[in-house]
């Protein structure tokens, strides 16, 4: 179902938007360049190769001159054939166009500041001499092959005749494209509108737009741009970058697709995918209520979210979760309403009378005002309470070790009792949780894939004896469920959320009349 | 520095900004009903507190019909006599009503459905019946004394004039506010300025905004509703709420102080902290690239980046980090000010001259704009590094080893150099942290008394492979320091920390002429 098609309200005050929008993703060099990432060539290149599936028409796979790695990255993914056009970004300098020359990229991102701010305090040369470089640089990296899109540091803050002097040497020169970056995030979507409708009827090659997150309004401002006539979007996944990073080209895509009825050739059924991958290469997870993306975004839990989330999705649910290939999740909780509960106990083939029920929520909820998460471990222990029910539960943990230090490899061995059956794992890790959670892995992994969708842990205070909350989320076929584990010791608090979490998704109360629980 | 005193350009499209603009703060009930969010009444309590601070106008305390826990947080909060006014969240039932009327609250925030989706599908009811109910239940409400403001949900998908027929309706029954809810985020800034203009100038009452991030557009709509004159922003802080939450309030704020030259009464100074309580007690925490109050906000990285900033800030910096009361992590915190810097390295015996000094102070900043936890073992390490000490480190790890599991006393083994000689320690512990922490404890035990006064873990995501930060706080008399680990076995990183934070206790140059540092 798709929004749009359903409703349609307002005029389009943005009415210049171009046949084809481009996107260039940039999450290989600025998305890089946020704090704490550090990406080795072949993580790059595994990057690449989604950004490529995804339909990404340019690939920013770098900055050549800035190291031996960098460079090598560069040409890795210059090297792939991929579809896309392979970037990477240099000054406007010699040096740094020869070593994008060097590293066999298609095209170089040739960033050259046009404020005074920038010209005179950081670079301390003058507006004539930026000028001049500019023609020189554009005229070099052309005479040597490359393609040219220049990129116009902290655009937005310069004088607007300057900036445009400067776009128009470029043209002269034979640039291919001009991008004005709105470095420390200062345009606003009205602002945006404005300059770009002056920019594009003053310039004739394609025009970019590379948007910062400083005050939130990237996305907005990189959206009304392109309604300005722009042809080329700047983001990053994740919407990582130094500071509070770039455009998210997630949001961009979901927000043209679904707001403005672009048609683009975006593959978005592989976004969320593209994001999981960008996040555990980096390390930088985006937070739970980050848009499109976000482990929350398609999660309901309040009982008036949920009611009309059953009744229909069009409710509550503006983007379909399989457009960015992401599935819905209905989670337990205190503001959990019935309808949610009644779903998700269904799902376990729990079939309450109305009195139980009412005392099944009932619990739920006082859990819920003492401060704790509510899993779908706890939603299922209260129906077995309430309901008396065996509260078999398929997997048991007989007993496990674990074994780490310095130098010595951590490693663990788990004796699992599933449906009564020993079933034994070991397995190492980069630690002790790790390489225990391997071993559970290893123990049940002739069975059906159950994966291990995220792990938490919420941060420990107090001292090295304080109590250790573990949250972890599972999947098996399109189902999601959580477990949490609360114990001194992280390793038995993560195991004990492990389990806990497979118990829910391997219970099932369908056949318990023959007492036969679903085997694994 | 203020970014917007020294530049200015473009037309402001916006022109209809209201001369008070207000704040409601739905951290606690739209943010609350974040999945996996549930806080106590007195957490509650302690973040009412803090937005009290932050001069909020309205707090909206939660749902007081939804649980008795909630209820009584309501109550708590309406009782504590703050300058805010309190509302509490019902919906358009008597039942709903009669429980914000026993809270206490001052106000109720009145949610009723436009939308014909919502109306027809969650509700099964007639736009007929809303309006009769919307005439009953503000009528009843402000019978009883409470001030109502009329959230119409799914607003922005109603038919426009049923919405107008809805909010003339409730102000001939003598509502006090109205808000016509964004409930699934498809708002855009220039749709928001179409469509609160044209409202605000068909309603008497003062009209509010409540915009949902679900297409990364929650902040730029509610700027631009602002200014074609709604009066009332609804928010939470970190934009916390179900699925991509609501927009951010320290976005807004700052975004119309710098980019729209608003006179606010909100204390912006308290931002940052209120975010980082709002994190610690909901257990969510913004990623690193959220824009105003994560951790990279005000980080800068890159050589290009951190040659501008120290030429001038301005150049990569649009908000000052003070505006939002983020001196302390860009300044590293407690180590901002010289003096107690001066005093930290001076009791390790080292005396720098004023240039050494200056160069330190320098050194120590730019670790703290790149966002890093500055601790005192980073102090000590760039003293050394600057003047050309030593760096002898008292206490070295030799081996460790750890076992644990179920059922296995988590037991470990250390083996230190300390000055060169041999220390063994074995321990037990709760788990393999606690153990190996003992062991350590144990291994220099017969000297003198350190003790370990915090150990904290940052949230772990990901996966269980993800980095752990431990940081540490250890004192020995009189005198306190902390050192951080960083690595994938929170083990190995807690002993890291633990080790290097007694080095730095350690560590008295004092007799280092006579290579003779401290002995154990």
């Amino acid at each position: 179902m798709n929004l749009t098609s359903d409703f349609k309200w307002g005029i389009a005050l943005f009415n210049r938007f171009p046949k084809r929008i481009n996107f260039l993703d940039t999450t290989l060099r600025d998305g890089e360049q946020t704090p704490g990432i550090s990406l080795t060539p072949e993580n790059k290149l595994l990057i690449a190769q989604r950004l490529d599936e995804l339909r990404i028409d340019v690939i920013e796979a770098g900055f050549a001159a800035v190291s031996e790695g960098e460079l090598e990255a560069v040409s890795l993914i210059a090297r792939q054939g991929l579809k896309a056009e392979v970037a990477s970004a240099g000054r406007g300098t010699k040096n740094d166009i020869d070593a994008v020359i060097k590293s066999g990229a298609q095209t170089i991102s040739m960033i050259i500041p046009t404020s005074d701010l920038h010209i005179t305090y950081k670079l301390r040369k003058t507006r004539d001499e930026i000028l001049k470089a500019t023609e020189d640089c554009v005229t070099y990296a052309k005479a040597h092959g490359l393609k040219v899109d220049l990129l116009a540091e902290d655009a937005t803050r310069s004088d607007f005749d300057y900036l445009l002097k400067v776009f128009q040497t470029a043209e002269t020169c034979g640039v291919d494209r001009v991008t004005p970056c709105d470095t420390v995030g200062i345009l606003t979507p009205e602002r945006a509108y404005e300059f770009f409708t002056k920019l594009t009827d003053s310039i004739k090659v394609p025009v970019g737009v590379h948007c910062h997150n400083d005050f939130g309004m990237a996305v907005a401002s990189t959206v009304a741009a392109l309604g300005a006539g722009a042809q080329e979007v700047h983001g990053t996944i994740n919407g990582l970058g130094e500071r509070a990073g770039n455009a998210a080209i997630e949001e961009i895509v979901v927000t043209l697709h679904s707001l403005y009825q672009q048609q683009l050739h975006i593959k978005t059924e592989l976004l969320y995918g593209t994001s999981q991958l960008v996040s555990r290469l980096t390390g930088i997870y985006p937070q739970p209520n980050k848009a499109v993306v976000g482990e929350n975004a398609f999660t309901h839990e309040s009982g008036i979210h949920t009611q009309g989330m059953l009744a229909n999705p069009l409710t509550y649910e503006p983007i379909a979760p399989e457009l960015v290939g992401c599935t819905r999740r209905i989670a337990s909780g205190k503001h959990s309403g019935s309808h949610a509960i009644k779903a998700n106990l269904d799902s376990m083939g729990i079939n309450p009378d109305e009195e139980q029920f009412k005392e099944i929520l009932q619990r739920i909820k006082e859990l819920g005002d003492k401060g704790k998460t509510v899993t779908d471990a706890d939603v299922l222990a209260i129906a077995e309470k309430v309901m008396g029910l065996s509260g078999f539960k398929p997997i048991k943990l007989q007993e496990m070790i674990f074994v780490g230090g310095d130098p010595v490899t951590a490693t663990a061995s788990v004796r699992l009792c599933i449906n009564g059956k020993d079933a034994c794992g070991a397995a190492t890790g980069v630690g002790p949780v790790d390489a225990t959670i391997n071993a559970v892995k290893r123990a049940i992994k002739e069975n059906e894939p159950i994966k291990l969708e995220q792990y938490n842990v919420k941060a420990i205070t107090g001292g090295t004896d304080a109590k250790v909350e573990v949250l972890v989320r599972m999947c098996k076929g399109g189902r999601i469920v959580t477990a949490m584990g609360t114990r001194e010791d992280i390793v038995k608090a993560s195991v004990d959320a492990v389990i806990s979490c497979m118990n829910v998704l391997l219970t099932d109360y369908r056949d318990e009349n023959n007492n036969n629980t679903k085997r694994l």
